[in-house]
């Protein structure tokens, strides 16, 4: 059992945030493959986006700090070990990373970053070929985020870190509980805005103990092979994202979502194929469909990742989708699914439930009120916290950061989203692809996480 | 880092001795695979063999404890992560295991024991079909060798523990230090016979950390796994024995020893082709091969492993039987190999390498000195142990018991070996066996692990 307080007051001079290369998002191999394999040396440049400008995270995080953490991460490889895992992994079908792509990995180092601090904002960026660069997205998130909470609590005293772990341990367990007496299950996306590297661990240990069956798996490579759980994770918006910025003209810009689809399915058997609608607003992705494309996913693909716009509304829709293209009600009922994975917190998990249940296989990817929710667990919450002009209830909220492909090829990169708040890209970028995609549908909402 | 003596004194409940059904010698899987193919459901029957008597097991184990072990061990299944481990590993090739195989291991539950206490040793056997009892082999030493250890610990002050974990640590330090500095490699080979599973881990660490790239890896299959070393190991005695057991006539049985070679073949790759030729004495085996199979043999298969006899004179012959198969010397220096592993300490491995450098490649699997090296390391070594009649340096020595094959479908199961103080098998049958296969090259020799 690690005793989070005393780890914290005494941190191990092996506790980088990240220790391993598969500490990260599943969907990094699953993508990684798929690039490597259709769009390999691309150069895209990825970008730290903090939505909240209120978290002071350069004022907390010591540059240097930073630095020695993301360096570490350059300098690991994957093992052997690591790779006969991959290689022998059979959860979504026999050999699904072929030899090329295993050998790549096996000489994989993550690219150079570059990292400047200004004001109290870093600027964090990585501009690499594709395939490379793509890595860094969930990893630099992890390093951040844990950084950013260990220095805040370095500000804090025994009885405050026990009291903090205290309140978190009990908030966890009562979702948990809570979740299971609903009969909720979820898959755990939160590896890249958790707490710490330890806590993540400890919330799967413990969702394995409290929910039985009800956990899923999770989105975290490293804890699905140590702690036996089954790896989740499709794909993302960066797919779409890049090949749309570097397709030339209107037209391809628009087909270039589907190009992602029919790639993938080439790579992946029916466990994978989960298509993700809402990086240019789903309902022209839905509506512009080519030919009878329409027909053809509806009966192959497994379902949908609802990521953005109103949860029941998005999910309502895809399934008068499913029925518009003659999908027999039995078989929506009982083989399509719609992963909910919006900054998701038990109240939604259990209402989704409770609305969907017997319409479509509903499923929730939880991730960072799962696995970093220490909303007012510090005792002294009004208080200012040292050397920082905000409280701690204001600094230990979940907060929304990102990493997004900014250029493509010197192109700029956009995501629309259901959610005009959700939408990355510059201004002139984001007009130029809503003149492309409309916008139809898009709505405003605030972002949590 | 694990504080030995403290851990002694608070053993953690989930401290038990074996703790995966993967903490088992790799070649239980290769061989495993083979008798799967091969000859499964054969009824064998294996039982536990104190070579000496004066080590007192059953006054030192609690039988109790001892069932509590064994039983835990029978309530383990191996993980979806070890069987994609399995699946993936190609340090010996693609796809070594087949896929009716792993389905097989998926199911795998170890079968029931027969525990008896009688005078101050234990009746301890396990009969079943073949490919299920064969796992128990090294599991069951494993489990009595640290169940023994830590009992005797038990009687001792936290002062001598102390002393006794800080000579073991100096010594096995002192060791490596003299193999990295002859350049002698090794493999560790001592799971079977270990002072405990967390000893095992941490010997593994230290010979990585001291001896850069001269440990070739570990026999142990979970320890290759978590500590990402080469998981080494091709075939035991058993296979031999038990085919030979079940073979009707004295020509079959001389004949099934060439058998096992010939669907051992048909399975594996280059890298596990090493023959054990002294299950019935090396001579006759080296000897009696039909037709052209000995220069087969000299030409495809990559070495012996000499297990008994005089270690020189064994490797000598064999680089004498390949060069009398018209193996060039080049290709015997460069690549044929002889691996040593009866009873290997540090002076013999650096002898065997002085003597055989430039004539073959030599080896060494080490085990129990490797992993269980405590003698004379009680500070108070000359003091009777509490409850007994012998001293601590008698019962902290490391001493030979196995667990053998001792009946196939009701035959019984003989090994002569070429020393003839290891020969298993009743009296009767022994000699019954010495009439089949004569008695040529034999020696007889002090056993030590």
């Amino acid at each position: 059992m690690t005793d989070f307080a005393e780890r914290v007051l005494n941190p191990k001079t092996s506790d980088f945030a990240v220790r391993s290369l598969m500490d990260v998002d599943f969907y990094k191999f699953t993508m990684g493959q798929f690039i490597f394999n259709n769009y390999a040396g691309i150069r895209v440049k990825f970008k730290l986006i903090n939505r909240d400008p209120t978290i002071p995270v350069a004022d907390v995080i010591p540059e240097e700090e930073l630095r020695e953490h993301l360096n570490y991460v350059r300098s690991l490889t994957l093992r052997r070990t690591d790779l006969s895992f991959l290689r022998g992994m059979d959860v979504y079908g026999k050999n699904m990373f072929n030899e090329e792509y295993l050998a790549a990995l096996g000489t994989l180092q993550l690219p150079e970053f570059d990292l400047k601090k200004r004001g109290d904002q870093f600027e964090l960026s990585v501009e690499a070929a594709w395939e490379e660069a793509t890595f860094w997205e969930t990893i630099m998130l992890a390093v951040i985020s844990e950084l950013y909470y260990r220095n805040l609590m370095k500000r804090m005293t025994e009885y405050e870190l026990r009291i903090l772990y205290g309140r978190a341990t009990d908030k966890l367990y009562g979702k948990l509980k809570l979740l299971k007496a609903n009969g909720t299950s979820f898959s755990d996306f939160g590896q890249r805005r958790r707490h710490s590297f330890l806590w993540q661990q400890f919330a799967l240990e413990m969702a394995t103990d409290v929910m039985d069956g009800l956990l899923a798996g999770t989105s975290n490579t490293w804890m699905a092979f140590n702690q036996d759980l089954m790896p989740i994770g499709t794909n993302a918006h960066e797919l779409p994202m890049v090949i749309t910025a570097i397709a030339e003209g209107d037209e391809a810009k628009r087909k270039a979502q589907y190009e992602v689809l029919a790639h993938w399915e080439e790579l992946y058997g029916e466990g994978l194929l989960v298509m993700l609608p809402d990086t240019y607003g789903s309902e022209q992705f839905f509506h512009n469909m080519p030919g009878d494309l329409g027909n053809h996913l509806a009966r192959k693909w497994r379902g949908q990742r609802q990521d953005s716009g109103d949860p029941g509304e998005e999910c309502r829709k895809f399934i008068n989708w499913l029925k518009a293209n003659n999908i027999d009600d039995n078989v929506i009922i009982n083989q399509k699914i719609n992963i909910f994975s919006d900054g998701l917190d038990v109240d939604q998990m259990i209402s989704y439930k409770n609305e969907f249940s017997g319409k479509i296989i509903g499923t929730n990817g939880w991730g960072t009120k799962f696995t970093n929710d220490f909303n007012g667990c510090h005792p002294n919450g009004g208080d200012t916290v040292p050397g920082l002009s905000v409280t701690w209830d204001q600094v230990f909220r979940t907060f929304s950061v990102v990493v997004k492909a900014v250029e493509a090829n010197g192109n700029p990169v956009v995501k629309l989203s259901n959610n005009i708040n959700k939408a990355t890209g510059s201004a002139d970028a984001i007009a130029e692809y809503v003149r492309i995609f409309g916008h139809a549908g898009r709505v405003e909402q605030p972002v949590e996480v």
